[in-house]
């Protein structure tokens, strides 16, 4: 494996800061003393401890991790700049290689799906971004026998920030900003990437509101919390109509 | 309460059926005799059982359960019957009450989004639908105590094909067709659902094509599966285009 690049590699970090293992923690008051902490007992892939008693323990306090982890709540980030027509790819180096395709990784719990995505973008390629619209939502039905491990895929657009790539060499094999024609062109992509690409292109040239779900802000009915909502842009005599007929 | 209507209700019967706690199970090969099963003990918003030991166990198996229940990946179906011009609208039984809302509920795991929304449809209102497209995503941030209960929520335009109403009063207090102006109208709802009522009239007058992401199933690399991508429906020669500029 070649050494880290000299920058920060954001993703390496947190990867590194996110790997403790689910363990078995303190049972009522007075449990925590005597726990075998040396024989992690994997179950599926959820990873607990065995306890004194022969048992498998696993904290409950930690299962918000388990909604990223186990979930799959994924995001994608399409960073395309209007200006010079290029589009942000990767390929990844440990699978799908010599694929060109969108930086993108995992929610945190609570996080924004916006928000996932330049964070993603960021660690992955040390590219700054902003949010623009959702473009594409992708399901895929994986083996059941992994917690009903799930599907959920979000492809976001994004506007770069921030041009100089420094990417991740932990998990990159490459990172370019590569013409969107290009990446509509070539075979060494994934079906999905190349048809959010000819989405971008069609975009493009006949204008982002033809692809975009745009995000509003709506307030929930007792619970003073907002809601954010996604959809196709509402022309503003819908918005504010009262009366019609 | 009033009593079950004279129809099968779905709903009631389908949560009776998974009504089922979860539980401790076996530790190991020998471990089921001795539980206590008669004094649950809440941990958070998971229920696990104080076992023999004093500590509180919960069985693994029943995670995939945990992602449909705890994590909310929801689903709505907006039933519009283009001839009529009528909406499907609910009144909750026990919260939002005289709020007319679209019918929905929780995905299982491993069910693709139509099937969910077309599902909870029937289960809560007797309505039989198809699915016609993906219109809105709703997110929020409810209190990451509860294991990060999750917030996505999926709005799906679908097209009746049964129109006699045999709601569940389980759950819901009225059903109805509603004339979709009246509902944009009305003040008895909530922010979202006037928000996609006016979304759908939108849909109505200028082209249905106007609000709705479309469903593909498109190749995976090399797993063999297949994945469902919604997005806005892509014109034909961008599909197929192979060369440009």
């Amino acid at each position: 494996m070649p050494p880290l690049p000299s920058g920060v590699c954001w993703r390496a970090v947190l990867a590194r800061a996110h790997s403790a293992r689910l363990s078995s923690g303190s049972r009522g008051a007075s449990g925590d003393a005597g726990c075998a902490q040396d024989h992690p007992a994997v179950v599926g892939e959820l990873r607990g401890e065995l306890d004194r008693f022969g048992g498998v323990s696993v904290r409950l306090g930690a299962l918000d991790r388990l909604d990223a982890a186990a979930f799959q709540r994924g995001l994608q980030g399409a960073v395309f700049d209007e200006n010079t027509r290029k589009i942000l790819v990767v390929q990844d180096r440990n699978k799908l290689k010599n694929m060109w395709k969108f930086p993108g990784g995992l929610s945190e719990p609570g996080e924004d799906i916006g928000d996932t995505a330049v964070r993603e973008v960021f660690e992955e390629t040390g590219i700054k971004s902003e949010f623009r619209s959702l473009l594409s939502i992708r399901q895929q039905h994986t083996n059941p026998g992994a917690f009903g491990k799930s599907d959920m895929y979000i492809i976001c657009r994004l506007q770069p920030c921030s041009f100089t790539i420094n990417f991740c060499q932990h998990e990159c094999l490459r990172c370019e900003w590569m013409d969107l024609n290009d990446l509509v062109k070539t075979e060494n992509t994934t079906p999905i990437t190349s048809r959010v690409a000819r989405l971008l292109l069609y975009g493009y040239r006949e204008g982002f509101d033809k692809i975009d779900l745009t995000m509003e802000e709506l307030p929930a009915v007792y619970t003073g919390l907002f809601y954010k909502l996604y959809h196709r842009k509402l022309p503003d005599k819908y918005k504010t109509m009262t009366l019609m007929d």
